[in-house]
C-alpha cells in the first residue's frame, strides 16, 4: 500500500517538516506540493535540506491541486485551512497543522482568533488522557479530519494532564515559561524574528495572559476532568532554529510526596513510545529532542515552595507539529502508530 | 583623586568585567589583578578584550599581593572569599562579588552552601526598597565591606519587591522562571557548559527548589516586609553568552487594576538611573540590557489567571555583578552613583 | 564646545551604533535623528538599549530636519545620500556610513552599484597606508564630506595594507574567506537574514567576485603601491549579531622569513591606538573586538603554502563603522582621535 | 541477516553519531558500547537523545569487551586505536574514526601527529577520484580494516578533486577557509570550547600550516594526479554545534571557461547518491546538510581573481564522520552503499 500526500503551504517550516518525516514513512509519498508565492519553483529551492524531493514543484495551493490524493495536509496561516477543507472529499484524510479546527468553544476562537469559526476536529494528541482514563488515540482511529495540536499547548498539555488526573496537583493557578525557537513561529518576514535580533538575546511575547494557546491547554486539560483550571503562560523566544523548554508548575495536592508526585506521570507514559519520564533528578533539554517524535518530561517537588515543576522538552516541528500529524494520521488510517517517526534526537 | 583598586580572580568573567567597567570610570585605577591557576600570564592573553590593561600581568592571590590598594575586589569561587577578606584593613573598601557574604540567616548558608559561615555585609543592590520605604543605598554608604548580590537575584527582587511592598501583588506562591546565559556560571571546565551541548538547546538546571539563589531572593523580599513568602525558582541555559530573562508571577492582591498594578513599579523606579519600566504593553529583551547597567522590567495583569506578570531583562555580568560592584563601590565612597557606569546596552 | 549631530536613518543598525558610540563622547550631542518608515516613533521604541535618548523621536528625512547642525551623519541605504548631501551647506561635516561616495572610479560604481555616480570623498580609514608612506588620515584633517569605508573592506584592507608596501607579500592573487554576523546586512526583512535560517548554519553570498566591497579593497590596496591586486573575496555568514573574522591569505613575496612578514605589520600599527598586532601564535576572536574601536591581527607565515595568513577581526559596527564614523570626525573637526572611542571589547 | 557492532568511545559525539545512524540501518544492531570515563553508567545518561538505545550500558574500552561482534567502530582519541586494533581478528570489519589510520606516509604522521605510526587502511571516502578515473569505493570493497577521513579533509577533497583530475584547476597554490561548528573537536574540556567564549564569536585556530587535516587533504589531492599541490589552510569555529562550510579557492587553468569549470564537478558527481551540486549562482549552506550524509558543493568561476570558489557543505559528525563510516561499512560489507543513511538534513 502507498498512500498519496499533497501538503498545501509546502514551503514553510512545518510543511517542510512533514515533508522531512514523510520522506522516511514507508506507506507514504508525497505527490504535490503547494505555496503561495514560491508556486512554480523546485520544491528544493526554498528547501535545499530535502534532497529526496529533487523533483517535486510548488503549485498553486487551490482545491484542484489537492484533489485526488488519500491524505492532505494544511500547513497553513490560521484562518486559510476552513475553505479549503471544505471542498475536499469526506473520505480523504485532512489533517490541519494551522489552528482553524483545535477549539472546541466557538466563544474561545472569537476571543483569541477572530474571524469566522470553523468548528472542531478531531484532536491530533494521542497521548492525551481524559477523565474517565481512556486516550484521545482512540478519538483518532479512522478520522478523516484531524487538527494537529499547537506546539507549545503540546508540551504543556503533556505536563500538566497525568498529575490533574490524578489528583496530585491542582488545575487552578498553574504557570508555564516556555523558552521556544524561532521557527515556531514560521518563516515569517517580522523584525523581532531577524537572526541579528534574537543572536545573543532572550525575547518574551504575548505576555499576560493574551497568547491564542491558552484557551486549547485549557481545553486539554478540562478533558481530564478540571474544572476550575487556570494558566500563566509566557512565551519567550530564544537563540535557538527549533524547540521548546516548557518549565510547568503547579499547586501541589494535599498531602503529595515525591513519590507519589512522580508515579502520576511515570504510569500515565509508561507505555507510550513518544513521551519519556526522566529518572529523578534529571531534567531534559531540548537538544535531547530535536529531530525526534518524542517529549523528555523531569519532575521535582519543591516542598518550600508546595509546587510540582514539570519540565518538558519536545522540538516544536516534530512532537509539537509535523512529528503530532504524521502520528495521528498513523491512528487514522490503522497502521502502526509509531510508523516512520524517530524515536531518536539529532544532538550535538 | 585616583583611587587603587586590586581584583582577586581577575581571570574569570565576572573579573574581567569589572575590569571592563573600571577603564571608562574616571576615579579609579586597577593596579593589580590576580588569579589561581593563570598566574605569571600578562592579563590580555586570558581577556584579549581588554585592550586597555595591555601592561597588566596577573599575580598569585594572596593577602600581600592584594594589600596596599583603597579597593580590593573579591571574584572568587564561594567559600574562598571569608578568609582572604578577614587579612585586609578595615578600611580598605572590600567588594565581594561571590556568595560568601550575602545572606543573614546561618542556617539558609547551612542549608544552601555549607561550610564555615563568614556572616553577612552590606548588601550590593541600591534600588531595594524596604518596609519602611527607604533604601537600601542608604546601608551602602560609607560601607567598607559590601556583598555583590546574585545575578538571578537581582533580576528576580526587582522584579518582585515594589508589588508586594505596595501590596498590589502576594509574596507567597510566586514563580520565577529565567532564560540566562552560560557566564553566570563562570569560566568552568563542565560538560554541560560546552558549545557543543549549549547550541540550539535550552537546559535547566537546579530544578525544584534547589538553587542557591532561592534563600537570597527571600530575604530580600522579607526586607520589603513579605512573612510568608515562597517562590519556586527555575533557571534554564540557554545559547546567548549573556543576560537574564526573568519571567515572574505572582498572586495578584484582591481588587487591583491593571493601573494600580504598574503604578507600583513605576513609582517605585521612577527616580532610579538604572532601572526602567517599560510602557504597557512593551517587554524587555535582554539584549537591550547587555553591556549596560540597567535591568528593564515590563508589566502585564492576567485577569484570567490572576497573576501579575513580571519580565526583568538585565546583563548578568554588569547590573548582575560587576556593575552592581561599581555603583556599590560609588555610594560606599560618596562617589556619585552613576559615575562610570554604561546605560546604553550593545545591540544589536 | 558641544557640536550638535543629526543623523538619518538612526533607526537601523549602523545608526543605533552611531548614537551609542556618540553618547559616550564628551564634545557630541545628537540632537535630530530621522527614518523612513518609523518617523514618528520615540527612537527608544526601535532601539530599546538606548536609554540615554529616551528624550528623542524620531522624524522624516529631509534636509530640513538635517539642516542647522554641525554634523550630519547619513546611515541610509546606497543610493539614497548623494541627493540628501547635496542639500547640505558646505561647511557641515557630512559621513555618509553608505557606500554612495567610497568609490574614486565610476567605471567600478557602475560595474558594482550602478545608477547615478555621485564622486568620492575623503574616506575614512585614518590607519590606511599610502604608498608614500603618509596615512590616510592626514587626508581627513578639516574634511567636511568623508566615506566611511565598508565593513569588511576595513577588516581586509588593515590586513593587506602593510605587508604589500612593505613588499613581503604580494598584492596579485590574494583570498579573504569571512564570516561575517547579520548585522552588517542591515535591519532588512529577507528570509535569508531570519533566526531560523541563520541559526545552526553557516551561509555564503556573492561569491565569485561578485561583492561590492570588492573594488573598494583594491582601491584602497592600490592606494599602498600595487598595480597588479586581485581578490578572491567570499563571506560567509554565521550566527553572532556582531563580528567580522577575515582570513586573508596572500603569496609571499621571494625570500621573506617570518620575522620579516611580522615586521611588516608590527612596525605599520605599533602606533595606531585601534589596531593591535598580536605576538606569533596567537590569533584574534571576533569576541575580543566586538564593541570597541580595534581591529586586532594575527600573523602567520605558510612555508608549505608560500602563504602568508593574516586574520583579521573587529566589529562590523564598531570599527567597521560608526567607530570609523567617530574617529573620522574627531580628524575632521581637529579633536583628539581616540576621543570617546572604546578600546575595551564586550565579553564573553 | 543482522550484523552485530560494538562502538570503542561512545561516549563521545562521534560515537554517539554512529549510533543515531545505526539505528535507522536494518541490518545493524549496537550490542556494545564502551567509553573511558563513563564505563559503567547507562549509554542514555551521556547521549539522552538516543533513545532507542535506553537499554545499553557503557563498558570498558578492552580488546575483550569489543570481541565478538562483526564490527567494531572505534571512536577513539588519535594514538589510542592502534593498540585495541592490533588484538581483534583480522576477518572482523574494524572502522576507525581516529586518525591513526589515515596517512600513508609515516614522515607525514610523524610531522603532524608523532608518536608510533601504525600503517594506513582502506580510506573511507568512497567518491575519491583516483588519477585513472576509479573511485575509492572500488578500494572498500570487502577490505576488514577501513579508515574514516577527518571531516574538514572530506569538504576540502570533495571540492577539489573533481577540478584537479579534470585540469580546470591547478593544485598548487589552492586555499580553504573553513566554518566550523566545535563538535568536530569533540567532548573536551577546553576552555575555547565553552559555551561563553563561542557564542558570538568566531574563532580560527591551527592557523598557517600546522592543521593535522592538511597531510590528508594533500594525499587525497595526489591520487587525483596532482604532483605539485599545496594548501593554505584555516578553520574557524562558529557558533553553531555542527557543520563545515569550506570555501576553496584555486588557480584557474589557462582558458578554461564558466560552462568548462562547472562539468568538472557535474560530471564527477552526477551519479553520486551523497555528492550533489548545486545549480549555477546557488551555495550552499550547513543546515541544509545537517543531519544527512550529504555533501552539497556550489560553484563560481572568478574571472577578475582568476580562481575558481568552491564552497562544499557538509555535517562534520555525518558525511564527515558517522556517515562515511556506516557508507564505507555497506560497502566493505557487500550492502547497498546506501543502506540506513539520511538524504535529507534537519532544517531549520
Amino acid at each position: 500500500m502507498t498512500l498519496s500526500v499533497a501538503i498545501a503551504g509546502a514551503s514553510g517550516y512545518a510543511g517542510g517538516e512533514v515533508l522531512r518525516l514523510m520522506a522516511a514513512h514507508p506507506e507514504l509519498e508525497v505527490r504535490t506540493v503547494t505555496a503561495h508565492s514560491n508556486a512554480g519553483q523546485p520544491l528544493i529551492d526554498v528547501h535545499p535540506h530535502l534532497r529526496s524531493y529533487a523533483d517535486l514543484e510548488l503549485r498553486e495551493t487551490t482545491a484542484e491541486t489537492l484533489a485526488g490524493h488519500d491524505i492532505v495536509v494544511l500547513a497553513l496561516p490560521h484562518g486559510a485551512s476552513g475553505a479549503i477543507a471544505a471542498e475536499l472529499p469526506d473520505d480523504v484524510l485532512v489533517l490541519d497543522c494551522g489552528a482553524d479546527h483545535r477549539l472546541t468553544s466557538e466563544a474561545a476562537w472569537q476571543r483569541f482568533y477572530g474571524g469566522e469559526y470553523h468548528g472542531a476536529w478531531a484532536y491530533g494528541l494521542p497521548e492525551l488522557i481524559h477523565v474517565d482514563g481512556t486516550r484521545q488515540r482512540e478519538k483518532l482511529v479512522g478520522a478523516r479530519r484531524v487538527a494537529v495540536p499547537g506546539c507549545n499547548v503540546t508540551a504543556v498539555s503533556l505536563g500538566l494532564v497525568p498529575g490533574i488526573r490524578a489528583g496530585v496537583i491542582e488545575a487552578h493557578d498553574t504557570t508555564a515559561a516556555l523558552a521556544v525557537g524561532p521557527s515556531g513561529a514560521g518563516r515569517t518576514l517580522r523584525t523581532d524574528l531577524l537572526a541579528s535580533e534574537l543572536l545573543g538575546s532572550a525575547a518574551p511575547y504575548a505576555v499576560g495572559g493574551v497568547h491564542r494557546h491558552i484557551p486549547e491547554i485549557l481545553q486539554n486539560v478540562a478533558l481530564a476532568g478540571a474544572a476550575d483550571a487556570s494558566i500563566s503562560f509566557t512565551p519567550v523566544l530564544v537563540p535557538m532554529a527549533r524547540g521548546i523548554l516548557a518549565t510547568v508548575t503547579a499547586r501541589l495536592a494535599p498531602g503529595v510526596d515525591e513519590a507519589g508526585l512522580r508515579a502520576a506521570w511515570v504510569d500515565a507514559y509508561a507505555d507510550e513510545p513518544f513521551v519519556h519520564v526522566l529518572p529523578a533528578g534529571r531534567f531534559p533539554t531540548t537538544a535531547s529532542a530535536v529531530g525526534a517524535n518524542t517529549a523528555l518530561i523531569g519532575l521535582a517537588l519543591d516542598a518550600d515552595a508546595q509546587r510540582a515543576v514539570i519540565v518538558v522538552a519536545l522540538d516544536n516541528l516534530v512532537k509539537g507539529t509535523a512529528g503530532a500529524a504524521v502520528q495521528s494520521l498513523n491512528l487514522a488510517l490503522g497502521l502502526p502508530e509509531t510508523l516512520g517517526l524517530p524515536v531518536n534526537g539529532v544532538a550535538p
